[in-house]
C-alpha cells in the first residue's frame, strides 16, 4: 500500500512512522504534478509546500487546532492530507473541487479565501475569541514573503505584537510573490537568509555582552552610539523583534523534523512567534523549480517538457494592452507603468524590459500602487496602473481620496473584469462598475473588442482627469471590427439603430449582444445596438435616444446591484420612459468556479439565455 | 510690527532673525487658540507642530520643494506661514478655507488629503518624477505616529526603502494618533523614546565593534549567536533601517534649530531618511496638553476654561450607539466591539472602561479591524466594528472578501453616515450606500430615530450574518417615536399609505419625508411615507405596492449613482412602473465643507428643494 492511500482524513498523517515521510512527501509530488498537469491549477507554490504542511499536520491536531492559509492557492497539499486528493480530478472544474480553502469543503479549511495579506488579522481575531473562551487549541497562520509586502500584514503583526497568547506565524519565504518579489522588506528577508545558515532555533543562548568581565558595560554603551557597528551585527528577526514578535529562524522548509521542533518550542512562547521557513517553489519539479513563475498558475501541461497542452487561442486582451503600451510609451513621454507584483499577469514584462525607468512593480500593496500613482502624477507624469479587478478592490479608498479627489491623470487598466473563471468566489472581476462608476470625476470604460481597447488607452493617455478601462480575461474580440468611429469622452458608440429593440451593451457583452441580435434577425426581428463604451460619464444622447424604443435592455458583465443596467433604469425612469426594460447582469451573489463559458451560461449571460427572457418578456413579433 | 505679521506668503520666514522665531512660535499658538477658539476645528495637533512646520519653512524653498502633509489636519501652522491666515476667520465655514489642504487654495498644498497614512507613497510617486525629469527640489512627508499604524504606510516605507534619490520622511511622534496609539509600532517607539536621550544626530561615530583589538570578531560572532544580549542594545530606529531606511533622532520637536540641522544633514543622504521628531500634541496651552484628545477636534471653547460654548442639543446618534452598547453587552456575551483609533469619536470608550477585555483598538488600520473581525466571528463572537463611513471605505476588499463572502456575523455601525460638514470632501459619508449594498449577503440598515437605532443593533447581533447600520453626524432624531414595528430582515416599515405620492425614505431622510409630507398636506396633498429601513435586502413587497402610486420619490442622503434611488429605479422599471418618479439624492460630486444645514439646502435635500422639484415635476393638486 502507498504510503499517499493510508491517508484517508485529517489527522491519519500522524499515525504515519517517520521514516514513511520522505515517501510520502514523494507520492505528494507525484500526485500534484500528475494532477495539475491534467486539470491545470497553482502548481509550484504547492510542491514548495509538501514539507511544511507535512509538519504542520503533524504538529496540529484537526479540526480542534486552527490553520490559515493566506491568499490560499497553496493549499493543495492540505487539501491532500485533509481527505479530498479525489476531488482532484476535477479541480477547479465546475461543480468540482476549488483551488482555494473553502468552508463548504472541510472543517478544516477556517476561512474562504483569494486574496493577500489578511491571515495574521483572521488569526489575531481567533487568538482573541479562544482568550475570551479559555479555549487551547492551537492558532497558526501561514503567510507567504510575498503577501507580507501588503499593508494589511503589516497593521496584523502590529496588532499581533501587543498579544499575550501564543500565535504562531510561519512565514513560508520562497523570495517569490507570483514573480519576483520587491522592496526592504523583501532585501531585508535576502539579507538574513544569506548572513545566516540554518541553524535551527538558538534559544539557549545565554552569554550577553554584559556578562564580558570588565568590558562590558562599556561596549554595550559604545555599541548603542555606533549604528554603523550595528548593521554589520545582521541578527535576524529584528525588524519583527522590535514589534514584539519572537522570531525564530530561517529554518529549512524542507526538513520536516526541524520544523516540527520548531513549531513545538513555537507554541511554548507566549505571545506571537513569528517561524521564518525558507522553501524553494516548484520542489521537486525542474520544470517549475527553474521557472516558478511560469508554474504559479498553469494550465494543462506535458510533464515531460513542461510545455502546455492547448494552444492559445488567438491574443488576449492582457497581449492586446501589452503590445499597446509598448507602442503608446514611444508616443507619450510622459507614459510610466505600475503593476502591484503582477508584471507577468498584466502583461508589463516587455515594457519592464524596454522601459526600466518608467516601469514599477510597487509588490503586493495595492493601496501603495495606487498613492504612489497619485505622486506620480503629482510629478507630471500618467501613470497607468494594471491590475486584475478583483484585486482593485483593495484600493477602493485611495482610488476615490488619492486620486479622485485631486482629480489626477492616473488610469487604471482593469484586467479580469468579468468572469474569470476557474478560480471562483474571490477572483470574479464582478464588481468593478459597482464601486467604481459612484466614484465622482473618474471615467469607465470598457472595450467591445481588441482594437477599441488601444484606442481606449490611447484616450486615457491623453485625457486630464482620472480614468479605467476594464477588459476580460481572456482572447480579446475581434468582431465588429469595421466600427472604429473614434474614442470622444462620454460618447457611445451605435452599430445599428433601427428596430424596437435597443440593446445597450458593455464591453465584452457588445459581442454577446450582437449574437443576440443576430439570431433576432434570423426569426425577422430588427435590434437596434449601441457599444456603451463609456460607463461613466454616460452619453446623454444615448439615453434621450433609448427614450424611443419599445425595449430597452442592458447586458453588462457584472452584479445588478450598482451596475450599468440599474444607472440606465434611473435615467430613463427619470424621463418617464414607457417601454419595457431588461437588465442582464450577474445576480447579486458570489459565483463560483467553473469555465467562463459554463459560468456565462449557468447564469443567462449568454446569447441563447438572453433570447429566452426577451421571450417569456413577450418581444413583439415571437 | 509683530512678528507675525511680517509672514505675508511662502518663505517670508526665511527673511526672519532666529532671534525672532520664539516671538513667532508664540504668536502662532495665540492666534491658532484665539481662532479656533471662535471657529472650532483641529486644535491639539496644530499646537504640537509649530516649531517642527516652522523648522520645514526654513528649510524649504516653495513651491519649488515639495511638503506633504499626512492626513492634514496639522496643516494649520503651514497654513498661516504661506500667507493663509486671514482665511482662519472663516475656517471649515461653508465658502470658507477648509481644514485640510487643498490645491485650490495654494500650490504649496500638493494633495487634497484628510485619509490618513498615504503620504508615503505620495511622496515616493513625487520621487520617482524627480529622478525622471532630472529635478533637485527637496521632498519630504510629514507623518504622525498615529497613521505609521495604517497599513498604508508600510507599504509606502516598504517602497521607499528601495529609493536611490533623497527622500525626508518627518515622523511626528506625539504618542497619540487622536486617542492614545496603539499596537507593537507604538511600543517600539515608545522604547526609543524611553532608551535614549535627544541627541541629535550621530552620523560621526567611527568605532565599530570589529576593530577592538583581538576581541572584535569573536565578539561579533558571539553577539550574531545571541539574540538575548541583542535585545538589550536597544539601538533606535533598527526597524526602519532593516527595510534600507536611515533612521536619525530622536529629536525634539519643539527645538527649531535642532530640527533644522536634521533636515539639513537628511537632505545630504541618498535614499530614504526618517527624521524621527518628539512632539506635544496641545503644545502651549494647558487644557489642551492636559487633554489632547478632547482638544484633538473641537467646537467653539471658551479660552479661559476650555469648556465648549454651545450646549450640545439632545444625545447624537454616536450617544445613542454608545448607550445601546453598553447596555446590550449585558445581554449578549459574544458581544465584543473595534474601533479604529476612535474610542471617543465612534462612542466606544465606556464601553472600553466596562468591558475591557471584549474591547479591542486597532488603530488606525481599518482594513485589519474588518479582517479581525471575521477572526473573532470565526472563533463563535459577535464582534462590532464601530467605524465612521468615510473611514470604511478603506476596509471594501476586506468587507467584501473576509467578511460577507465567509457570510460572518460581523456588524458595522457607520457612524458619520451622510453629509458630516465642516471636515469637508474628505469626511463626507455619502458613498457608503453606493460601495456597501452590491456585496453579496451583507444586510444594510439605516435607523429613522434614536430609538430605531437601538433596535437595529440588537438586531443585527442576532442576526447570523453580515450586518451594516449606518447613522448620520449629530443629534439622533426624536421623531416618529410612536412608530416602533418590530425589526424583521428585508422589511420596511409604512408610516403613512394613503395618498398618491410615495415618499421612500431612508435613515435621516425619513425625519425630512415627514416634513415634505406636512408641507403637502398644508396644500391639501397626502402623500404616502415608507421608512425603508433596510438598503439591503429590498422589501419586494415594498416595491410592490410602490407599483400603484402615480409619484414614487425616493430620498436618501448619499450619491445618487449606485445609490438606493437607482435600485428602486430599476425594480420598478423592470415591472414596468408607469408613474413618475424622483431620486432625491446627492449629485454625483465631491462635497465641500460647511454645516450640514447649510450643505442640505445647498443640495435640494431639505423640505423645502424637495417640495420645489416636486412642484417643478407637475405634482398633481400643485
Amino acid at each position: 500500500m502507498r504510503t499517499l492511500e493510508k491517508i484517508k482524513k485529517a489527522n491519519d498523517i500522524r499515525n504515519l512512522r517517520p521514516e514513511e515521510y520522505e515517501d510520502l512527501a514523494g507520492q505528494i509530488r507525484e500526485f500534484l504534478i500528475e494532477h495539475v498537469s491534467r486539470t491545470g491549477g497553482h502548481l509550484a507554490s504547492n510542491l514548495g509546500v509538501v514539507e511544511l504542511t507535512m509538519a504542520l499536520h503533524l504538529f496540529l491536531d484537526f479540526p480542534k487546532d486552527k490553520l490559515i492559509w493566506d491568499v490560499g492557492h497553496q493549499c493543495y497539499v492540505h487539501k491532500i492530507l485533509t481527505g479530498r486528493a479525489d476531488g482532484f480530478d476535477m479541480l477547479r472544474k465546475y461543480g468540482g473541487m476549488s483551488g482555494f480553502p473553502k468552508r463548504r469543503e472541510s472543517n478544516t479549511d477556517l476561512f474562504d479565501s483569494g486574496h493577500s495579506s489578511n491571515s495574521i488579522s483572521e488569526a489575531c481575531g481567533l487568538i482573541r475569541a479562544r482568550e475570551l473562551n479559555g479555549g487551547k487549541e492551537k492558532i497558526v497562520a501561514v503567510i507567504g514573503d510575498g503577501a507580507l509586502t501588503g499593508g494589511l500584514a503589516y497593521e496584523g503583526l502590529n496588532n499581533a505584537g501587543q498579544l499575550k497568547s501564543n500565535l504562531i506565524l510561519v512565514l513560508n519565504d520562497n523570495k517569490m510573490s507570483i514573480s519576483e518579489n520587491v522592496g526592504g522588506m523583501a532585501s531585508y528577508l535576502g539579507k538574513i537568509r544569506t548572513s545566516t545558515q540554518y541553524e535551527g532555533l538558538k534559544d539557549n543562548v545565554t552569554n550577553t555582552l554584559e556578562k564580558i568581565p570588565l568590558m562590558g558595560e562599556r561596549l554595550v554603551r559604545q555599541i548603542r552610539r555606533s549604528k554603523a557597528s550595528l548593521k554589520q551585527l545582521m541578527i535576524p528577526g529584528m525588524f519583527f523583534e522590535e514589534m514584539n514578535i519572537t522570531y525564530v529562524g530561517p529554518i529549512d522548509g524542507h526538513n520536516i523534523q526541524q520544523m516540527y521542533e520548531a513549531f513545538l518550542a513555537a507554541a511554548r512562547k507566549n505571545g506571537t512567534v513569528l517561524v521564518h521557513v525558507i522553501t524553494k517553489k516548484g520542489k521537486g519539479y525542474d520544470c517549475a523549480e527553474h521557472d516558478p513563475g511560469q508554474f504559479h498558475g498553469v494550465d494543462a501541461f506535458d510533464v515531460e517538457t513542461g510545455k502546455r497542452l492547448n494552444e492559445k487561442r488567438g491574443d488576449t486582451y492582457t497581449d492586446i494592452f501589452a503590445a499597446a503600451m509598448n507602442e503608446l510609451a514611444v508616443k507619450y513621454r510622459n507614459l510610466v507603468a505600475i503593476t502591484a507584483a503582477m508584471p507577468d499577469g498584466t502583461g508589463l514584462s516587455e515594457f519592464k524590459t524596454k522601459y526600466p525607468r518608467r516601469f514599477f512593480d510597487v509588490g503586493i500593496a495595492e493601496e501603495h500602487a495606487v498613492s504612489f500613482a497619485a505622486g506620480l502624477a503629482a510629478g507630471g507624469f500618467h501613470p497607468i496602473f494594471a491590475v486584475y479587478s478583483t484585486f482593485l478592490q483593495r484600493a477602493y479608498d485611495q482610488i476615490l481620496h488619492d486620486v479622485c479627489l485631486n482629480n489626477f491623470p492616473v488610469t487604471f487598466a482593469i484586467d479580469r473584469a468579468g468572469i474569470v473563471g476557474n478560480d471562483g468566489e474571490t477572483h470574479q472581476g464582478i464588481f468593478d462598475i459597482s464601486y467604481l462608476t459612484h466614484i465622482p470625476g473618474l471615467v469607465v470604460m470598457a472595450p467591445k473588442n481588441a482594437t477599441e481597447l488601444k484606442e481606449m488607452l490611447e484616450f486615457c493617455i491623453t485625457h486630464p482627469s482620472p480614468t479605467a478601462i476594464r477588459y476580460p480575461r481572456g482572447a480579446a474580440s475581434q468582431t465588429l471590427i469595421e466600427f472604429q468611429t473614434p474614442i470622444k469622452c462620454g460618447e457611445c458608440e451605435w452599430i445599428a439603430k433601427a428596430g424596437k429593440i435597443l440593446l445597450l451593451a458593455v464591453g465584452s457583452m457588445v459581442e454577446t449582444a450582437n449574437k443576440v441580435r443576430g439570431l433576432l434577425e434570423m426569426e425577422g426581428i430588427t435590434a437596434a445596438l449601441v457599444n456603451v463604451r463609456f460607463l461613466s460619464p454616460l452619453d446623454e444622447t444615448m439615453i434621450a435616444a433609448a427614450l424611443s424604443y419599445k425595449i430597452v435592455v442592458t447586458l453588462e458583465e457584472n452584479v445588478a446591484r450598482g451596475g450599468f443596467g440599474e444607472e440606465i433604469a434611473g435615467k430613463l425612469l427619470g424621463r418617464e420612459f414607457a417601454g419595457k426594460f431588461l437588465s442582464v447582469a450577474l445576480p447579486n451573489q458570489f459565483i463560483e468556479h467553473g469555465s467562463q463559458e459554463e459560468l456565462k451560461r449557468a447564469y443567462g449571460l449568454d446569447a441563447d439565455s438572453i433570447i429566452a427572457r426577451l421571450r417569456e418578456f413577450g418581444m413583439p413579433g415571437i
